[in-house]
């Protein structure tokens, strides 16, 4: 079966543009191929080292969140990046022979360097990103990679990696190919991008009140101001998610354009809309949350079957490079 | 017992200049501090990663002759620093936290990127080679490193990476101090300096015969042609190494000087003088060098005191940072 790896940074609870960007795809993805997904706190490192308080305690939100929304241990490969320190190896190992123009040239990173500047980022870490990256999908020899549009350049350092991996002393790793999954946009509560640290999002586990409450704050059309009047759905983040959660938002379309809908009232359906699919993850949750050894177990285990493959792939790792013998 | 630690990269069969540079200040300092001393094959890796067929064969040479010569397994922490993967993980924790610019103003980085111009070796490794080495030094809370003058700079890196880590986190590692041991220069038969790769070398396990003949090969004032004629001792090679192995090189001074010896009586004394040292190499090498599985038990069982040692500290690493709960 075909491997895929990805993995996303522990940023706590997920929210929906958590899921509709990564999560849903994955749920889907484990039906049809073999995956390994990762919680990858040493990424986190690249940009956060200086506040890891929070860091095990995202961990763990995230965790509970994967398998709350329908990751199964079963059928995917779900491990902690820290706890298998073949991935360390196999950067430490790659790093060596990874030219630095190939990094300093990498977009993500000059991009990253405007955004982030004033915080002390420019490491050498931050730098060797890609090179960590390339590490965790060559471990489990992946063959696909989900990929976003903006992720595209690493994956294309990654290939180069291999092949540079397979002149200098033989193919041991496939050239990862990108899986290039459409994901819709989704806004924040403020139609920004929804994120943690813009306090614009809603969690995958929303309660029901304050799903409610975020919903009739959301950013709608600044046009229509009364019920009758004439709205325009683009650029209104409640159509939004109508599109992503109501089956009527074709006919909700035309209601809003025709001023047949107030804006408190299309709220009300959106929240009608999405509660039931944040309550099975919420009800999830609970019953997932009291079970914390049983979490930390499957969490473990996932780790002993991810390693039990990297140990494998770096001992082919050395021996192709004269390493062991 | 204050801590040492040191490292070599695996070069084969040690010769004369690695002795009196390297190894016989080891064996003195196995008898006051607690050592470790590690065949660092990662670190050959930063600028030979394109040439490694050698590089076992180089490993077992070297420890045959580190045990020839007299390092201790019993007094010596002696690995093999590619089985203790702590380092790898250690130094991806630490270049989280190291300012690029550091390693780019790196001195010896610099030198050696013209020194070595034309081969492809400014990798991401090659830069991050002061990274590797910090935690190679950290894990073992090394207190002293016996350094040469010219690798201060690379020591100060670490005390700053130190530093740097206990400010962010809090304080696991002593800052390493320089052990500076003055060194004689050793001169190649040649007068350049001694090195495999110039073919200058004398082997510290070097047969009788081809002692002598390289000693006869040995580069002396070119205005010294007949026996008789008055030499200038500075310069000449044989009389730099008489000045180590001979007790009576002051009087041989003023008798090359007054021209009251040739050159060649000279050569045949000073065989005379190192050939006992080497005939004692020689032969606890040729012990040992059929105990094949022994030499690897020998350094299995240091690697595994190693990483006893590195285990414990890591784990105080990734408390500091809370990568572990």
């Amino acid at each position: 079966m075909t491997v895929v790896v990805s993995g996303a940074r522990p940023t706590g609870r997920q929210h929906l543009g958590n899921y509709w960007g990564a999560l849903k795809n994955w749920v889907e993805l484990q039906e049809n191929f073999q995956c390994y997904f990762f919680i990858a706190d040493w990424h986190s490192l690249t940009t956060g080292y200086e506040q890891t308080a929070a860091l095990q305690e995202d961990i763990r939100e995230m965790f509970l969140d994967w398998l709350a929304v329908g990751l199964d241990p079963e059928k995917s490969t779900l491990f902690l990046q820290s706890r298998i320190p073949e991935h360390a190896e196999l950067a430490l190992l790659l790093g060596m022979t990874v030219p630095l123009g190939w990094l300093e040239r990498n977009p993500t990173y000059k991009e990253q360097l405007r955004e982030l500047s004033g915080r002390e980022i420019k490491t050498y870490g931050f730098l060797g990103y890609p090179v960590l990256q390339a590490a965790d999908i060559f471990l489990y020899k992946a063959e696909k990679v989900p990929v976003g549009e903006d992720q595209l350049p690493h994956l294309e350092l990654a290939r180069e990696m291999a092949r540079r991996f397979a002149h200098l002393y033989r193919p041991v790793f496939p050239e990862p190919e990108a899986l290039l999954t459409p994901t819709p946009k989704v806004p924040g509560t403020d139609a920004r991008k929804m994120s943690k640290s813009y306090g614009n999002a809603i969690e995958l586990a929303e309660e029901e009140k304050t799903l409610s409450d975020k919903i009739l704050q959301m950013y709608t059309d600044p046009k229509k101001i009364r019920a009758k009047d004439k709205g325009h759905p683009e650029g209104c983040v409640v159509f939004a998610f109508h599109k992503l959660y109501s089956d009527y938002w074709k006919r909700r379309e035309s209601e809003c354009r025709n001023g047949e809908i107030g804006c408190v009232a299309c709220k009300g359906d959106l929240t009608r809309s999405i509660e039931p699919a944040l309550r099975l993850v919420r009800e999830k949750r609970r019953e997932l949350s009291g079970r914390r050894n049983q979490l930390e177990e499957l969490l473990e285990q996932g780790c002993q079957k991810a390693r039990r493959v990297a140990r494998q792939t770096l001992e082919e790792v050395k021996e192709a490079m004269k390493l062991s013998y």
